[in-house]
């Protein structure tokens, strides 16, 4: 057996994080169960993550400088957002600074042309798509019948939650659309979409969480439930969790990897898009799993033993949302009524304002029947309203 | 149903904490889950809870103007150890501040005699015992025959975790004792050391985690394993529930109860002594229960609807302790061969300095049976060593 000799717990080693959001602040409930020293990179004096790390670093998180200085004092670094500037971690990575999920993947990962050309280079299925490097370019192509509309449209750039995605139907619908470098893809018709959360570390131990099933809002294009186990056939959830290993060892990737994916009505497996870090559909384990997502991202990183991703129980996760016509100061209406519900645990990420649509926390139902679990899950919804004062 | 006004979460509503220390530091996991904001008090400017709680005070918790300004501006005040100025309580409480656990509950809990003339005066079966302002009259009781050896003393104030109490075999024993109030009682003679958590709210809900059953090391006097659930007779289980109920109700408890027990050679259960806060004992439910205990004590004294106590696995707890022979900085030899077996999960208290039997941190080992789980947590602790680099 290999011999550790990094001591992280109680120890001076110090942990970096870019990135001070809700997945950080989860992050840090981990870092504090182990006690290992932090320190957090955000732009908002009020990130959810200001508390509860060692030591808080304002700044921003694309600016070269910043993340190089950041990085500079710190023994590994990670991140919980993708939009970092990745030629200061390029540099760190060659100063010897421990940087997973590493520069490289994060280049890939951080432009979505650049992704779905990876898929195609490791024959990793996915939708049929090309790449633009200008609106007038995607125009051009269209006029030339090379592809036909319906199609999704995905800015190649910053894509995140829903942002940089739109259907377009008709030529008309291109008037919206930002002069940006950009994707086309087919509309798959789907039957399911899935995610699979993998966790690798340094000696290449690799495991996989059970496959989640999600549904989403119609209209903020986020994700509304997501279902741990997928109410699919044994066989589908194998292609599923193969498909997302292969994704993360053609990556060579270290840390967690959230693989989205369709079940198409023929019953394929495309993969949609891949988070290098813990992620939205991975909620459900810290009250589901043997080992929740978190906590496995850091056994990841640090290359220590990967922990057991079984279920304890069948979850279901929901996202609280800013209901819309509602902003400023934020209330919980009904908070108390679901909290009384058996298997029920709010989780409010600290932030003071709501917004349409803004994700300010989370609700994990478990049971141990699943039907049961999504029943509450949606009484859960129907009664929690997120609200302003 | 009850209209719950206050809005805890992500609002102004501040949530003071006595007391800075592992049983702090887990509460703040919850706090920190549902932005609720905190303010800590403890002595150590190195106390595990001074980061995740929103304003650290500095200071003497047996102080009454420390404690007494410290609770003027929260709206809520709990404890996480019972030794605190409970005159400084008692005024807040006269002033409006919400205090829970009660300064009287707490006045009974942090003296053993008031403790157990509280259990005679409301039939709570407990070990007999005599009680004495010095070590002078307990002498003179046991030369006129009215008590006799062996006896287990106890000092009545600031017992905790096993200093103040001694068992007194022969006269000369009596040399070590110091000049204090005491309790003696006598040994019982018992199968098992049993615990149960009551949790308690103001609308007078009550929950009880299952019974748990407990191992001492010999020598620290201090919990070594912790069973849950305990492998006893369901009907013991059941007399061990009503009993802890029953000491919950008669003091009008808010808050958790922690309440441990002897099941005697003839099955009957005497209460031995209680805690008024999350305990040691109840670790195990934060990978084991529905909802864990330190949620619980939230749920309690914000008078919000207790969560479910059931198991989700079968769960054992080991205390990670500092071995003898060691002082200073601490390390966690073979952490990383313990974090590879299923469903073992430390918990780092963040104590940079060990000595032997300090409390450094614990192993949560969850299995769905319950023999596996007793099983690993031998081997973990055969494993796992608290030393000093």
């Amino acid at each position: 057996m290999e011999n550790f000799t990094t001591n992280y717990f109680s120890s001076d080693f110090t942990l970096g994080i870019l990135g001070g959001g809700q997945l950080g602040k989860m992050l840090l409930y981990e870092t504090r169960k182990y006690d290992i020293r932090t320190k957090v990179l955000d732009p908002s004096s009020e990130a959810p993550s200001r508390i509860a790390c060692n030591e808080f670093v304002q700044g921003n998180l694309l600016d070269y400088q910043t993340v190089y200085q950041f990085g500079k004092n710190v023994n590994t670094l990670t991140i919980e957002i993708e939009n970092v500037n990745v030629q200061a971690l390029e540099q760190l990575e060659k100063e010897g600074i421990v940087v997973f999920p590493s520069a490289r993947n994060l280049k890939i990962i951080q432009n979505k042309g650049r992704q779905k050309l990876f898929y195609q280079n490791n024959n990793i299925p996915t939708a049929t798509f090309s790449l633009f490097s200008s609106k007038e370019d995607f125009k051009k192509s269209l006029e030339k019948k090379e592809i036909t509309l319906p199609l999704v449209w995905k800015s190649a750039q910053f894509g995140y939650d829903g942002n940089g995605v739109k259907i377009v139907r008709k030529y008309e619908d291109l008037e919206q659309l930002p002069d940006v470098e950009c994707i086309v893809e087919q509309l798959v018709d789907f039957k399911n979409e899935l995610a699979v959360i993998v966790a690798r570390n340094p000696k290449g131990e690799t495991v996989t969480y059970p496959v989640v099933e999600m549904e989403f809002h119609p209209e903020a294009n986020q994700v509304e439930y997501v279902l741990c186990p997928a109410r699919i056939d044994k066989k589908i959830a194998e292609k599923a969790e193969k498909i997302a290993l292969q994704v993360a060892q053609a990556l060579e990737h270290i840390g967690l990897l959230a693989v989205e994916m369709f079940q198409t009505q023929t019953d394929d497996i495309l993969v949609n898009e891949i988070a290098p870090r813990p992620h939205n559909s991975g909620h459900f384990s810290i009250e589901g799993s043997y080992t929740n997502q978190f906590e496995q991202h850091l056994r990841s990183i640090l290359n220590l033993p990967l922990g057991s991703t079984q279920n304890k129980a069948a979850a279901v996760m929901v996202n609280l949302v800013g209901e819309e016509g509602y902003f400023g100061d934020v209330v919980y209406q009904n908070i108390e009524k679901i909290m009384a519900i058996k298997g029920v645990t709010p989780h409010i990420y600290g932030k003071r304002e709501t917004r349409p649509f803004r994700k300010m926390g989370h609700v994990t139902i478990i049971h141990s029947e699943l039907k049961e679990a999504r029943q509450i899950a949606q009484q859960v919804k129907q009664l929690i309203k997120v609200r302003s004062k």
